[in-house]
Order: structure tokens, then sequence, then C-alpha cells
């Protein structure tokens, strides 16, 4: 077993343990996550120009890619040198005018931080928090956007601090129905190539990443996909002359890029990590990798997910470990949240599971 | 010889070349560099968390050398994943607040840049336009500063669209004689570790650069050093209410994660490219080995681009290339502007070089 570092460290003293389940014979932390050895070679790639017809190819099937693991097909990714919390500054620089109301679902420590982020670019942000393991109920989001119009709803897919999954298919489809102009943005950056994510399906308009979780590769790289829906309201603010809030989040900048790589050129706004695309081309290829003609490895990958964590999960409930997330259907596969044992602090536990080979970080909540 | 790819490529037909120096038996572009052997085995340094017990001491280390490059004893360091332009955000969003003038005097593409990105979080900005290959001088500077208070001035220390390197120094005195309470803002990407910047002695406040040019590791690092000063600037605004004008960008999440990683303890606001923080750790630690006890090989360095620099420019004057520089004494060491040759083009010119094996690259102007 290996497990979790999380986003971590937070402020309170650890009270739940992170663990993360082994896939395909790596070991795998939620993030950094263990690097395949392809993926590290890539990542020593000897130094290339970004404008080089070596690159160009590596930087335009790496945005196909993003496309094929999200299950969409017109979406437009953005892959810019940053962290995964770049991602939520694209997202309020670019979406949200200043004023306008965001409503964030909180479902642990990173819908604070998001919240945070909409606030400095001038969103007016409402947040409803769900209880520590649990998920804010359907009726609650409906209902708030009954009560007023939001340009955006929030919500995290895997929040690292507490294990929790939610439901994005059914949240995207509580939306639809009741303000179906309002835009979804799913922060997944600990979900994405660990969950299930039906883009188009689902009718998700933003879904945020990073390149250190699911992805398989280094930290380096902000991954964002919007759907074009949220593309033409972007433009749209464009045109009556409102700035993006943001100089190196900003897509006016960054959108002209991709397409240019995409189609097979280069183009120049600031310069890519060009080891680190190489790196992520090497890391989607393998997670796209198809094991037989029909079967798309990224299918199987989910259900490997899927079938560790329960036996993490079994393990864990058979030592008397109980679980962060409140209901089993809502607890994370890419990772598990548990509880020290009664009376056990983090001083005992932990030397004797570093002595044992298994990492493990403190919780946020 | 090698040559340079700089920030390309720009709008127009290129009718200049930009040549680099080859050193210290590297190949050598103005960015991405070649780098280093040792420096891309670290940057496939197998993946470790953030906040383990192994990478504290790697990221505290880089921030302590970047200080030792620049020779400064107390300037802050901030290190981010991002891309240089990153530099100029955190510069706009924690140093100017929405109103204040700034002055931009402008060598070459990268002064419209700044002023752009200054313009995007609210500063009211004049621009000093030199002619192309020359520098604003320092009477134009003055009277500047004498007829109008400004909050910041900016320079690019090395234009990689001209190749020409402004006098840092001399502006700086300039600065402090007329107007001491303007912070002085350097941006040095094509410079650090080329050339001699000397932070505390020339009385700069900031100075911002990335991981690959002179520093000689893969692009995806922002490195920005403040002034003491400048971070008193930063935390009266702080005082005084005025939030910074981006969420990534914000000196309040990174001073903290700064201080702690150099003190030794981890912190986290978003997740740094460790990966990239040990080749960056690499790349710092070759250019600050000392060769002998008491010649740091930093200087060395700078006298063999000097000289690198000298027999390449020599090279091209005897083949009758103009240089893009004006006066020779602001030409740049550590890369080479040059025209086409009368009557010859792109189309007639490129080709040849590529065949002989030389890289060039389109400049900007």
């Amino acid at each position: 077993m290996s497990a979790s570092t999380a986003r971590p460290p937070f402020k309170q003293a650890p009270h739940k343990l992170l663990v993360s389940p082994p896939l395909d014979g790596h070991d795998s932390i939620p993030g950094p996550i263990e690097v395949a050895d392809e993926v590290l070679y890539a990542n020593a790639h000897p130094s290339m120009s970004h404008v080089s017809p070596d690159f160009i190819p590596v930087f335009g099937d790496s945005i196909r890619m993003v496309r094929e693991v999200l299950f969409t097909k017109d979406a437009q990714p953005f892959l810019i040198s940053g962290s995964g919390t770049l991602g939520w500054d694209q997202v309020a620089a670019n979406l949200v005018e200043p004023g306008e109301e965001a409503l964030v679902l909180h479902s642990g420590y990173f819908g604070d931080s998001f919240a945070e982020c909409l606030e400095t670019y001038g969103a007016s942000v409402t947040q409803i928090k769900a209880p520590i393991g649990g998920t804010v109920p359907f009726e609650s989001i409906a209902a708030a956007l009954q009560e007023k119009k939001y340009k955006i709803i929030t919500f995290t897919h895997v929040d690292t601090s507490t294990g929790v999954l939610s439901d994005a298919a059914r949240i995207a489809e509580t939306v639809r129905r009741v303000s179906p102009d309002t835009l979804i943005v799913m922060d997944a950056v600990c979900s994405v190539a660990s969950e299930e994510i039906r883009f188009d399906d689902w009718g998700l308009d933003v879904v945020l990443t990073a390149s250190q979780k699911g992805l398989g590769a280094p930290p380096g790289l902000s991954i964002l996909a919007a759907s074009q829906k949220a593309i033409g309201v972007w433009e749209e603010r464009k045109k009556r002359g409102v700035r993006e809030g943001s100089y190196y989040a900003s897509w006016g900048k960054w959108l002209p890029i991709m397409k240019a790589y995409e189609s097979g050129s280069a183009a120049y706004f600031a310069t890519p990590p060009v080891n680190l695309i190489y790196a992520f081309h090497a890391s989607l290829s393998l997670i796209l990798a198809r094991t037989s003609p029909s079967v798309p490895s990224i299918a199987k990958r989910f259900e490997l997910h899927r079938a560790a964590s329960q036996r993490i999960k079994s393990a864990a409930s058979s030592l008397g470990l109980s679980q962060v997330p409140l209901a089993a259907s809502e607890a994370a596969n890419g990772m598990t949240a548990l509880y020290f044992p009664e009376g056990v602090g983090a001083s005992d536990l932990l030397p004797r599971l570093v002595g044992k080979g298994v990492v493990v970080a403190g919780g946020a909540a």
C-alpha cells in the first residue's frame, strides 16, 4: 500500500489519513503521484525550441489527447505553465466580470480557496457548505439557483482534503434544468484520469486540472478545458470591451497559441514548459493506449481504480478505520481519506506507518 | 556555432538573425537554451512530494542560490511555476495599484508587452521608446521622472528582439537621484547569469527572469527577486487593505511559502514544479561552483560570455553583417542580433544556415 500527500499541509493538526491505491504496478499518491519511467525520460528530453518542428506536433497531440481523456468533441483545452491553482485564475479572470455572481459548492478545503480566487477578481461569491464528508444536497443547489441568477457555479469533483466525490453528472443536470445559462465549472485537479468524466454527455462548461495527479506527469502544468459555450461567453465579453482580469491567465493571449499548435504551427505568447509537455504527452499516450481494438485502456483504468479503492476501503473498514466521506457512493476512487482510530494520534501512528514503507499525509478539515 | 530562438516568432517577416554564442562546451540559444546533462537528469528525478524532507532543502537552497547569482544580501526571491511572463503579472498585481503611474523604457518588443501587462492590472503607463537598436537616453529618463511621480520604472536588461543591453547601473543611478521613491524593475529574462547583475550595488528593486535562458534549466519557472524596499511597499499596501490584483501571482500567498522552504519547513499554496526545481537546483549548482578558492565560476562565466560574444560579433562584422544594437557598448553578451545582408532574404539564407547545422531565429522589430 502506498499513500498520499494531497495538497498539504494545512494549519490544523491532521486528524485524517489520506491514502491512495497503487495502480498498474506503480505506486500512487494523490499528487505529485509517482511517475512512470517513460514519463520521466520524456521530462529529460534534450532542450528543444518551443517553435521547432519536432515540438509542435507534441504540443498539438497533447491538446487533442486532453479532449480524449475528458470525452469531449469540441471543448477547448488550455495547457499553460503553472500549478493547478492557475485554473481558478483562468476561470475568475476570463469568465466572471467584476460584480457578477458566483455560486461555490463546498465539499472541503478547496471550495474556500476557489471562492477566494473568484473574489480577488471581483466576483460576488455565495458558498453552500456541506457538512464534513458530505456534499451539498441537489435540492439546495436548485433552490439557490432559483433564488438568484448566477454567472457560474463551481464545485470540486474530488476534494483532496475530504476524499469526497461529487456527483458531477447530477449537479450538471440540476443546473441545466433550473438555470440553463449558468456556466458549470468543475475543479477536477484530483480526479481527471482517475475518475470517469464525460464532459459532453454531462454538459460541463469548464474542467480544470493539473499534471501531477491522475494524469501522471510531474507538476507544473495547468490544464483546463472550456466548452464552446464558455468560449462564447468570453468572446461576447471581449466584444463589449471588458478586458480579462489577468495578463498571464488571459484566454485572449492563450487561445491563438492553442489553436496554432493544434493546427501544426507555432505561435508565441510566453515560453511553454517544453520538457514537461514532452512528459505530459508520454503520460497521455500511456493513459490512452488501446489494450484491445475495442477497449481503450482509460476505461480499464477507471475500473482498476474502483477495484483498488474497494480493496483499500474494505481493509480499512476491517481494521475499524472509518472513512471521511459520509456515504460510500460519495467516496473517491483515486484516494481514500480515513480518520485516525479513536485514541490514536499522529505521533503514535505515523512513525509506525513510515516504518512499514507507507507514506501518509495529514488531511485538511 | 549555435544560435537562437529567443521569444519568437512575431508577426512580421524576420529581417534580423538572432545568434547566441556557445559557452563552456554546451550549445547555447537564448531560450530555451541547451541544458546540461546533469540538469536534465535532475529533471527526471523520481517524483517527490513537495512536502517531503528530501525536497525541502532543494527548494530552500535554490532560493538562497538565486540571491547569490544576483549578488544580493537580502532581496526576497519568488520561485513560482510559470513562464517568465508571470514575473510581469507579479509586478503589476502586487506593486502597482490601479490608477498609479508606471514608466516603461522601451528598447524592443518586450517593453510593449510589459506595458500591456501593467495596464491590465489598472496602471497608467507612459512609455519612452528608443529607436530600434538603441536605448532611452538618461536625460530623457531624468526629465520624465522630474515631470511626474512614478510608482515604478521598468526596463528590459537585454531585449531578445533587438539584442540591446541596457546600462542597468546607470539607469538605477539616474532614478535614485531624481526620484528616489520610484521602484526600479528590471526584466532580466534574457540576461540573468549571462550578463553581470549587481542587485544591491546598483540599487535595483525587482529583477525578474525565467529558468530557460542564462540560468540553464528547462522552461517553466518564473524567478523574481524583490528588494526589502519593494516588499515594504507591498506590505504597506496590504495594511491599507488594498488587495493584490491576482490570486495565483499574489505575494501574500507566496511569501510565506518561500520563507517556509528557506527556513527548512514545507508550506502549501499551490503545488510547486518539484522536478523542475531539482533541475534548477542542479543548474544553479553548476553556475555557482567555485573554480578556485577565490574565484567563483560565475565571474568566469561572464568573462566567457563576453569573449565568445566578441568572437561572434567580429566574425559577423568581417562577413559584412551589421548588428542591430547601434552602439557596441550596448550589445548583449549572451546573444547577437544581426541584420540580413543587403539583398539577401530569409528564404535564401535560412536553408543554407540550417544545412550547416546553424539554428537561427527571426527577430521581432
